[in-house]
């Protein structure tokens, strides 16, 4: 390392989740009710006096609380996804959170700045209650008698959980896909408490196509004679072979088309004579595939699965606040918005953040949108991050001096 | 009706599918023989005294020989698929052939100068010896023991049937899809006996990202308990749950986002109310895939969804001919070559048959090819009936006197 060498940002370093319980209950939008709510969580960086840089980020469908650093609980795995987990993290065994490259000193999310805070969702299987908790009305989990959640009640959880923590407002809301989702629902649900929204690869309302693959992902779920109607915790079975699908699914809705061809083009697994198999993987995509699936299933509950893709294909704002108009809906937001989304990405496409972009555009609102050409799709969000980092670190101010903004 | 109006081309009226037992055993690619083969096809048109009007039809996937007409056989089901079957078979209860807008008098496979013949391909469950058949060996179903199949087994016994019928050389050989690959495989397996190809939707090698999306539908008929490692002919049960998420899987990749967004939006099943539901059909994109999968699982049979499936993964013109070169397989082709694709067709995208033409025009060979722009994805190639009719019928020659040629 010469002296003109550029020291990488470093890490936050080892962390541990934390776990907290709610009060009180929760009033959710199906109408039911909540009650013994534990949160699990991680801080990174220190909390200002004024309590005043506080910078909440929310996860996507399969992340966690442990967002970064490298988890010092014993068996931790890491829940980054995709080509970053496969191409960083398999060989090293080190838990990494699924953000780490965002979140650190000098980093996007900058925790020389910021005290950031990431929470596992309500309905999560990773240390917050979910549909693989305990009920405390029967002593049994809940499996599918949990309610039926929507991304406003996974921000009403983190809003309630904020609360005891002591932190009344949040300088930034970020997050990426349902993530993403989550940060749009907080400004517009707390306008006066968000200073900064910024939501990456997401969507106002996730398009058709994006409501289909996420039905036929469930469907595989709930098609599995495992799954039991839902409880099938404490029969010694999982329903794994439909999660698993489900789980293939998702992964290929994440890819694009050109980033598959680059990575196995059509490749077959050994070598180049076909073997004529109908069972067992021939092309390499195909073994990737299942290595993906297989490797979910140790991980992942799969009712965590269905409650939090319902939950996303719910997520409407034209319907949910604006009678059907998403400008109407957005009217209620204050916060300074950045959109990023990525031009490969076609599950979470960047025509749903332009609308987004138009209709505040239209109501005056500050907003910043950024279109990253890059082809790795939708996991672009957990890839990019030395493109996204000055355009975040930027819009944050994190560059300049304070009087300078 | 005026005197003025135009008259609709006609139909080929009531048919009923035949069928043919071929005398010797197939030698197939894998290395084993297959004996006992039965092939059951339908014909339209008459064959001309000089047996120089042959016109082959292949089927796509979920096909069958039933290509055009009303079947005249009792609880006959349309094969039609997609829209198309939605909207115009759905009703009538008339068992119209998957291609009947295609193949008729005055259609795009004109019966008035054509004796067209269709066949169900090798490994089907529609008359042609397929997984359910009955293994003579056995005397059970053959289940998983049916020998694994190629497009090119496909086509050797589609020429041996017209080796039976007496049928030497086609003046045009025509499919969609994995059709579209019999019709390449024709083309380049018999050189001097095919005239014309016409390859609609199609591809030389499905690229990954189709090898992703067909190896996740194989893998949920597989990981169906019920599929009893491909044994599960008498035992009352089939793989309805696995092979419905398949055709699911299928269904939206041969559709396109805007098809989807513009048939389903975000509708919700019965009003705008959300129900808060996990199992049940809560959008209307939903319902559709389940009943798709629903009456699919009735007609088909999940071991050739496997085989066939299979058979087009393998495909792939460069490795099987060309020692990886597209160009040098094709070398062997000697047909007229009309290639169509459709903008909007993501999954057989315009880029593969871009790279046929690209091959067949450094070549030196007569090819011609469209891409026509229109939203319904892979699907088009059954819907475009209008736009294709025009194109086939001019490369065909119809609309023109011989001499002119």
């Amino acid at each position: 390392m010469g002296p003109a060498s550029v020291v990488a940002p470093g890490s936050v370093g080892p962390v541990e989740t934390q776990s907290l319980d709610l009060p009180g209950p929760l009033s959710l939008d199906c109408g039911r009710q909540l009650a013994g709510l534990q949160i699990a969580y991680e801080t990174y960086g220190t909390l200002s006096p004024k309590r005043d840089n506080v910078l909440l980020v929310c996860h996507a469908l399969s992340g966690d609380a442990h967002a970064a650093g490298v988890s010092t609980a014993p068996g931790g795995t890491s829940t980054r996804d995709g080509f970053a987990a496969d191409d960083r993290d398999g060989s090293s065994g080190k838990a990494l959170g699924w953000w780490d490259g965002m979140i650190g000193p000098g980093k996007a999310f900058d925790t020389d700045r910021f005290f950031v805070v990431s929470t596992n969702l309500l309905g999560g299987c990773r240390g917050t209650t979910g549909p693989s908790s305990i009920d405390p009305a029967t002593g049994r989990p809940y499996g599918s008698d949990f309610p039926v959640i929507t991304v406003a009640d996974m921000v009403r959880t983190q809003r309630a959980f904020l609360d005891e923590l002591g932190i009344e407002r949040l300088a930034a809301v970020a997050g990426g896909s349902l993530g993403g989702m989550q940060a749009l629902e907080w400004a517009i649900s707390y306008p006066d408490k968000v200073d900064s929204a910024i939501v990456i690869a997401s969507t106002h309302a996730l398009p058709p196509q994006g409501l289909a693959w996420n039905s036929i992902a469930r469907d595989a779920i709930m098609r599995d004679p495992a799954w039991r109607g839902g409880h099938y915790y404490g029969t010694g079975q999982t329903p794994d072979a439909g999660m698993g699908v489900a789980r293939m699914v998702g992964h290929v809705t994440y890819l694009s088309a050109p980033a598959l061809a680059e990575k196995f083009a059509r490749r077959l697994q050994s070598s180049d004579q076909i073997r004529y198999t109908i069972t067992d993987a021939e092309f390499e995509v195909e073994s990737y595939l299942r290595h993906q699936a297989a490797s979910f299933v140790r991980r992942f509950d799969a009712n965590t699965y269905l409650y939090t893709s319902r939950a996303l294909t719910y997520f409407d704002l034209a319907r949910q606040y604006g009678q059907g108009s998403l400008e109407r809906a957005l009217k209620r937001l204050r916060a300074r918005t950045l959109l990023i989304a990525f031009s490969s990405d076609w599950i979470y496409p960047p025509s749903s953040s332009a609308e987004i972009e138009q209709a505040l555009r239209a109501l005056g609102r500050p907003v910043e949108f950024h279109v990253i050409d890059a082809p790795y799709g939708h996991d672009c969000f957990l890839l990019e991050e030395a493109r996204q980092t000055p355009i975040i670190r930027r819009f944050l101010g994190t560059d300049a001096p304070v009087s300078a903004q």
